[in-house]
């Protein structure tokens, strides 16, 4: 049994403390800034409002102001705020943290300084004074599905193969499928940019509902089914230009983790009203300003370092058209135009 | 302006009369010893009774028996059969070929002999007597959307690469997207090992069906994901073995053609089926018996010959858990269940 930190209470950190208890672990849930309503609803009720799923009476609720206590004493801190709230685990963990201490992010992303990309999990130590030993999850695992104990299987990986095995074994469930890989950076690269290319994806509901329907009632699956390939084509580049391994982007980081967010989501939703034609900024501001959309913040956060990249011949531009189609659609508010002419080789031999 | 015959009238053979009737070709569509009532269809209104849709009328519909007449004058052969169709297709075409007339297959599939695995247009070729000039098309294209001219990308592969230049010439269209490649082998076994999977991603409908809802109402698209990644490993296995390239199952024949099957059709039917606990006889004769379905069919052409290649070390167990799980469902009537802890390097490491 370890004692286990939490920090973010929404529904990915939420969802996963189910496995955490179900290994009999102690479990602090520790609520961000703007996680208060929930933690208060938490210890109300046991109920999250979000996940729509009453955790276990072991999954103890704390606000933030109480994370000096809880972290000098965790085996594990886990961190599972969204992208745009790592900057703020950071400044909060910074202080507490001790080398000895493993972290698991649940947390994906990357980062661009406008010369180089970084993954997430690099960028969160360099924004810590004290090394500490930084361990990643990815692959599919919808947090709603978790909490309900579905089947699920995942990756972790970090550079440390015994701290991993000792991760895996502490948290595996009959239900909660755990692999390790010790390719982090292959890892990172695809579960981050998959939220890029489920958006893409997502463009093809809208697109169909504007091209309005056909004597057979025939969809765009094939459309969707490219854009798919392309984003894969494209992620494997990333992943060998970043120097992580191939083998992620046909696994369950690339394909499974891409194939698991085109089913439904944010990206998915935000996508629709890309293809539909309503410039990003305004979908944004009307239909989802609270919403979190990874694909867009990914966009947003590496764009211009990718342009910068491209035009100093560090990325090839051949091999990110849709990348930087979606980068223009998001930073710049371009409509959706699909690349055909550029997708895999623009050269037509593949 | 070419002559092109193309031999099945069933749903793909027809939908691909739309880019070439597009490209001004001319068109002979010959239906099989099964398709009688869709030629007579066509020829009296144009509407493919399956297909939903009016064929142009430079499509000029004939029955099998008028073969001797057209291929002779063709400039290209189109083989639309389904993969049961192709010993017939051998027999018909075998006496009316000649080396210099290509042929490009819409057909999948592998075949056994019991001793090893062979790609479906090298077996097609060992059944002519002429040598001819084969080639195929994989990537992820649904009939019903090419027939309206949804946008639809694909690979044409075959041995020569000038050849495969001048077929794409002639039948690239602004919706219908083409690609080359030259790796015969590995688009091939992405393309038919896609039936196979997809029956298995199937399985979670029943499965989810059969477990009944649960508080939040979550599905199971966590894995149905890793039944997809699994699927994509062992294709990458199977590629390799069998002197492919890699690059193909992360593109257009492999994530592609797989995420498009999985949107529905005959496998994910017969999927649902199985997964509801329904034996693979059964269900066959009871709900699908008019239905041919790629994956079982595949399943037990090759399903033989994978045990004998097992048991003998040519082919490691380890790497193929779910082909063999979907060979037993399908081959003996076996119950469906995942096996998990095969998935991926069974020793958790990867």
């Amino acid at each position: 049994m370890a004692n286990i930190v939490i920090l973010g209470a929404g529904v990915m950190g939420s969802a996963f403390s189910v496995p955490l208890v179900d290994n009999n672990h102690t479990v602090s849930l520790v609520g961000t800034h703007l996680d208060n309503n929930i933690i208060e609803e938490i210890h109300e009720t046991h109920l999250h409002p979000n996940l729509k799923v009453h955790l276990a009476d072991a999954v103890t609720p704390y606000t933030y102001d109480r994370l000096g206590e809880l972290i000098p004493n965790a085996d594990l801190v886990v961190l599972g705020v969204n992208s745009l709230g790592v900057d703020w685990a950071a400044d909060m963990l910074d202080p507490l943290l001790s080398p000895e201490t493993p972290i698991l992010m649940l947390t994906k992303g990357m980062e661009g300084n406008g010369k180089q990309l970084e993954i997430l999990p690099h960028n969160f130590q360099s924004r810590l004074s004290t090394k500490v030993k930084i361990n990643a999850i990815g692959g599919p695992a919808i947090a709603g599905e978790v909490a309900v104990r579905r089947h699920t299987s995942v990756i972790f990986t970090g550079p440390d193969q015994n701290l991993l095995d000792k991760l895996a074994e502490w948290l595996r469930t009959p239900y909660y499928h755990i692999w390790t890989s010790t390719d982090i950076v292959g890892v990172e690269v695809c579960v981050a940019l998959k939220n890029i290319y489920a958006l893409a994806v997502g463009f093809v509901s809208g697109l169909l509902e504007k091209s309005g329907e056909v004597e057979n009632q025939a969809k765009m699956h094939n459309l969707a089914a490219a854009i798919f390939a392309q984003g894969l084509w494209e992620t494997a580049y990333m992943v060998e230009k970043m120097g992580g391994q191939l083998h992620s982007v046909y696994t369950l980081p690339g394909a499974g983790d891409l194939y698991v967010t085109c089913q439904g989501g944010r990206n998915s939703r935000m996508g629709r009203w890309l293809g539909l034609g309503v410039p990003y900024s305004q979908a944004k501001r009307s239909y989802m300003p609270d919403d979190t959309i990874e694909g867009a913040e990914l966009a947003l956060a590496i764009g211009p370092t990718v342009k910068n990249m491209v035009a100093q011949g560090l990325l090839d531009s051949n091999r990110l058209p849709l990348m930087q189609a979606v980068i223009n659609i998001v930073c710049a508010d371009v409509e959706v135009q699909i690349p055909w002419d550029q997708f895999f080789a623009a050269g037509k031999q593949i």
